[in-house]
């Protein structure tokens, strides 16, 4: 299996990056090849004796930056790392492709440079989010905002697919993200979807509250891609804030309690880490005809070592061909009309 | 000043609503009107010794449960709780209202009985949500789902109102919750609804992200009802799965730890109270013309005396008179048109 990294994309990169990649080439059983500026690669793989590993470099001279705009970037920079990645998986020189740089510029790349899978109408990004149980996955996370009720039901289908495949739920409890729980509550949009979903092919449990994602009473969670966002960014920001506010509160209370706390530690350190997206990898984008994982702006090595093993498990378990056939499936969807 | 309480709804009525009342006219000046079924009300008030307190019961047959549709029952059940007390505010018999029963039916009550204030198209719940430093209020929170541009305009200047006028902040900074920072991003609402924050008579900050509410740079958050109530909803949930994961894992490291815990504990519940919406009170409906405050429907005693005391800083602060010039500040809008 080869996946290809691009090493130039992301708050920490190449450092983190390349060091993340040399972290999973020593862990799992792949090739990563390494796709930026030839000699900052090879310099950070001497700097940590990595040469004796699976890991090889593609040069690529351009690298498309954070405030660029996605499409008019793809279509300037052909030699950008993130374009090159791709073109690797599209060329069959890859199997799957990782970015941790513009979110935008990535889905660009990957829904330019690979294609839609025939009858998806929008690719989705399905991110996993740490619940008081296990993980329940958000799609769509932020590809496609304005999204249409047919939309929403490919989301479901992919995100079943991906449950199922990635995180081995059998059978994954699909939700519709509303504000109540009755079936005439929410906005046009999920109202227009409720009636798609529940004719659909996939374990529809029926609409979702915001709070059901962390209770984890939802295997996949259906949404518009602006929610599914604001949700996730929301999210890593109040655990981030309540991790903050216990070492306030602890500091405040002198130091027989900081004493207590040091005792405390090793339960909250295992709380951060349950609570840290770099654990769970990167999200898939689904919906395009490849492999394609996005992996968060601000990653580092851990990140990227997890990232690269959810590239492994999406080529390993097909979830490409699967979603495929499963689009397919009772003639459900066909040229991306809903019948 | 007389504040009308619905004593019937919510998952806790009569019993802590009675019992929040009676707390609130202990502690505040203010002359509280319970309104809902006499008899059961009366038996509340001789158990806990408060019939020497500034508190009177007005009688109302009929309650509209949380399942009901809001309108239809507002127009049928003329003697339900939440309508009577919405009336008394009407005709001047009290100077605001509270309800912790269906936000819907608190929603139509407020709006059909006491109508909107001229040029509001759409009232919006505004929500206190604390942060690392202090409150954002958050509105639409939910009374307005597929908002329009000039209802998240009137929401920025309704909420500018709110945070200077409740929360004493001075200039509150107004954000609009977006996917990104930049003036581009987002769907097309936020991005028709930009332009006009930028040339609105308010402290307009930019783009903010789901993470800046929980950060704290941003006082007022505006965003479509739908968005908000999934926000808000969200962020219970995972304030509360935060919470048991922290108790799960001190309880997985065995006695020493636990017996750290019990010294931690002063401030685990610190945290605790900065996180509980029932320390902030009610959220006000803002845009109706008159006081009306929406109560957690999970409200017990505090938080329905702190909702009280909300309604209190209402009315002495005159929210509802200072949205009114604030809307018509500078001819900015007229009979609800943006020019």
């Amino acid at each position: 299996m080869k996946i290809a990294v691009d090493a130039m994309g992301g708050d920490f990169a190449p450092d983190e990056i390349v060091l993340g990649a040399i972290e999973a080439a020593r862990e799992y059983q792949c090739n990563i090849i390494l796709v930026g500026d030839q000699v900052r690669i090879q310099q950070l793989l001497d700097l940590h004796n990595a040469n004796d590993l699976r890991l090889s470099i593609h040069h690529a001279s351009e690298v498309i930056g954070m405030t660029e705009n996605p499409t008019s970037a793809f279509r300037k920079k052909k030699d950008a790392s993130v374009v090159v990645a791709t073109r690797l998986v599209k060329e069959g020189k890859a199997d799957v492709a990782i970015s941790a740089g513009s979110t935008g510029a990535a889905v660009a790349a990957a829904l330019l440079g690979l294609g839609r899978i025939s009858g998806v109408e929008r690719p989705t990004i399905a991110t996993p989010m740490p619940n008081l149980t296990g993980i329940t996955v958000l799609l769509d996370s932020g590809a496609n905002v304005d999204s249409k009720p047919k939309n929403l039901l490919q989301n479901a289908i992919m995100g079943t697919v991906y449950a199922e495949k990635i995180l081995g739920i059998t059978n994954p409890r699909v939700g519709l993200l509303n504000i109540g729980e009755e079936a005439n509550k929410g906005n046009e949009l999920v109202l227009e979807t409720y009636p798609l979903l529940a004719s659909a092919p996939v374990n529809f449990i029926g609409n979702v509250e915001g709070r059901d994602i962390p209770k984890g009473t939802v295997d996949v969670v259906v949404c518009d891609g602006f929610v599914g966002n604001v949700v996730l960014k929301f999210g890593e920001g109040l655990a981030s804030a309540i991790m903050t506010l216990i070492k306030q509160e602890i500091e405040a209370q002198g130091w027989l309690t900081k004493l207590a706390a040091a005792l405390v530690l090793p339960a909250l350190r295992s709380l951060k880490r349950k609570l840290d997206y770099a654990e769970y990898g990167g999200a898939p984008l689904l919906g395009v005809d490849g492999g394609f994982i996005i992996s968060h702006g601000s990653s580092k090595a851990k990140a990227i070592k997890n990232s690269i093993r959810v590239a492994r498990d999406m080529v390993d378990k097909s979830v490409v061909e699967n979603i495929k056939q499963s689009l397919l499936k009772d003639g459900e969807i066909t040229n991306g009309e809903v019948r």
